[in-house]
């Protein structure tokens, strides 16, 4: 059995890009915020809304929909050979509190719609085709995302994802037995033919080169850090400046400096400081302790490595020359995800014999796809987001693009499950 | 009418040291924070308790107590001579949220240790001594402080007073009536000899020095700035490096370059970043607003305009290189304060006669002492205290040192109200 992004049919049908856009926009409206986004944060009612939603219309389309005990819902196109592993796709219908209707939802409806065109055009497939609906990706309620999907993959115990409480102290168990999506099928364990994800970039290097299509290698690894810098509290109007310990000031100073470590390592590695926690933070006191987060990423685990030891040594540098105290906490560390070579190709093949522009690119974002790439082969298929605005109520997207990659998204599925002449 | 530093008596009898700090132990049991401080936030009903206190010390020490409009307390030893004007000293009771037990407090109950002296002495003097309690120097719940102290001498309107509001709304007028300390006195209006305010240092130059005495010249000019960075939010995953303009980032390069600013015009001038406020302060995203706060403070009015002008060009350069906005508002700006030669010759002469060791200081602080100069001569006495640490429970002096510049104040009043021989 093998699969090449060249085995779809030539006369490949193509999807209705208004449909899918459609659909898109009734998703949009269950948890619609003012800002134009969506709110539906993972196991609450609104959460259910989109699932049932999402649900009826798999049946509509004819599909068979199972559940797992982690609320992960499956909707299958039958294929003609029954002892076939599916090929797979799907996204996650939960989002940031406000955040957008593209993020994870393009990549469930884009699988709903590649379900309907194969009905519409009465293409069978060999192997069956699953449309995933990724419980909580996003992680917002439950402390972190994509714990369901790494379930899936093996990387989690099923007990660890359904003990994780929100601020309530509510578990997933207990939301997903309340939203009456705590299914009986078990979580993964069984072999799938290859997983594909179309998403919205979240990021701006598609839409400005004009290319709708980005061609996933993989996704950069991550490493973050809590970063607390000590020095001692004093009066802003009697204690002279060089007597000073000044947190905050450190804390600038090396907030300056791991921005240029980023710099000194182009063109790939992202070094963001986001956030500052100041004690007291108050006008008129010299700041004690100041704590700040850096986020850094690279698509190479051993220059990551190196950006690590660079920040490390600039910031332990600044503390020393201003007698202040520096300690790196690392909270996350996640490591480069490569996707698999066939599914590259795949797409890749697929953009070509569709005339789509296109370019290689690695996902700056952690996503559940690259959870599921530990237990089957994986891609991914970018789109070009508007200014590359995500996790936002902005969040946009073009019609056009939304269903160009549904057409790669559509002739990789029809590659991998086989088309029956 | 004359009056001299050398104009007290030889024999002066010593202030009770011990009864000094019983007293200032006592108050700061009113609102006992866990860490060994007080916490005594303006009109509340530990501030009334705090009042109370205060109020039957001062009548068991024979004084009359009148409280005007804006609930400032004067606890009055009379004196021979009918038509002479006061001599007057204080503080105030109420504290920061976590302060300690001296600040304010100290110039209050030294006050009162002077009049238990006089009493204990069997001493009588020509014009009579009013101990004061200001209503809110610290200005923590109604926005700013020493606004009781400003309308007395004339700086602002009593409506403007009485109608601060608190974050719940509650104003300074209804308070003061809820506490039972809206007096019917009207505020200020009428002649005093001279004000003299006993205070801790609040930096760690006495005692570093070993100085117990400080003699204040006057108080450091401030100015105060919101300043507000624009930039734009992004995906710290997503947005590379070249495209961002991370107003966070701008932020942290202008922190730097405001302390360097400081450092080039030494010996004088001090200016702190003590608060940021980040937007939205996510750990993977880029801030697109990150506000500051600057307190630049300088005892030459001139000088501290052209570390203004420095710090606005040095900020304005970094936001244009990186692309930001930047915009200065200016929160606050207290022009320099040189307290009357008469009072500071005064202290530095009783210093002297008592063989305390003193040395010429700026106060980095705003005090009441700097409004009440504004309508009567007025001096303040410096302690020190240790690390210079203020506006903290840890706040703390020396029990000998209290005493000292407390035989200060009084040799000091004495001069002023003059004893009867």
């Amino acid at each position: 059995m093998t699969h090449s992004g060249n085995s779809g049919p030539t006369d490949q049908p193509k999807v209705d890009g208004e449909r899918l856009w459609a659909s898109l926009m009734d998703m949009g409206r269950v948890g619609a915020t003012p800002g134009g986004g969506s709110g539906r944060l993972a196991l609450t009612d609104l959460d259910r809304e989109a699932r049932d939603l999402f649900v009826d219309w798999c049946r509509g389309a004819g599909c068979a929909v199972r559940i797992d005990r982690m609320g992960n819902i499956f909707a299958r196109r039958a294929g003609a050979g029954k002892a076939r592993s599916p090929a797979m796709t799907g996204g996650h219908l939960d989002t940031q509190p406000l955040g957008g209707r593209f993020d994870g939802v393009y990549g469930v409806l884009a699988g709903l719609e590649v379900v309907r065109t194969l009905n519409d055009a009465g293409i069978e497939t060999e192997a069956p085709i699953d449309v995933v609906v990724w419980t909580d990706e996003e992680g917002v309620r439950f402390g972190s995302g994509m714990i369901a999907s790494g379930i899936f993959a093996g990387i989690y115990d099923l007990d660890h994802g359904l003990a994780c409480a929100d601020a309530d102290g509510k578990t997933m168990g207990e939301e997903l037995e309340r939203i009456g999506y705590a299914g009986s099928e078990p979580v993964g364990g069984y072999p799938v033919d290859a997983f594909i994800e179309a998403h919205i970039e979240q990021g701006p290097v598609l839409e400005s080169e004009g290319k709708p299509i980005g061609v996933v290698l993989g996704a950069q690894g991550q490493r973050c850090f809590r970063v607390t810098v000590e020095g001692e509290e004093g009066h802003a109007g009697t204690l002279p400046m060089k007597r000073r310990r000044d947190a905050l000031l450190g804390a600038a100073r090396m907030i300056d400096a791991v921005n240029r470590v980023a710099f000194s390592h182009q063109p790939h590695p992202m070094i963001t400081v986001g956030a500052v926690w100041v004690r007291p933070n108050s006008r008129n006191t010299i700041s004690g302790r100041t704590e700040f987060a850096i986020d850094a990423r690279h698509p190479d685990d051993d220059l990551l490595a190196t950006v690590d030891d660079d920040m490390r040594r600039a910031c332990g540098e600044i503390a020393r020359e201003a007698g202040l105290g520096v300690d790196f906490e690392q909270t996350s560390d996640r490591q480069t995800v490569t996707f698999e070579k066939s599914c590259i190709t795949a797409i890749r093949e697929a953009a070509e014999a569709l005339s789509l522009p296109h370019r290689d690119i690695y996902s700056g974002a952690g996503h559940d796809a690259c959870n599921i790439s530990a237990c089957t082969p994986t891609g991914m298929i970018f789109v070009p987001c508007e200014k590359g605005i995500s996790h936002n109520e902005k969040e946009n997207a073009r019609p056009e693009d939304l269903a160009a990659g549904c057409d790669v998204l559509l002739r990789v599925l029809l590659g991998r499950a086989g088309a029956r002449e």
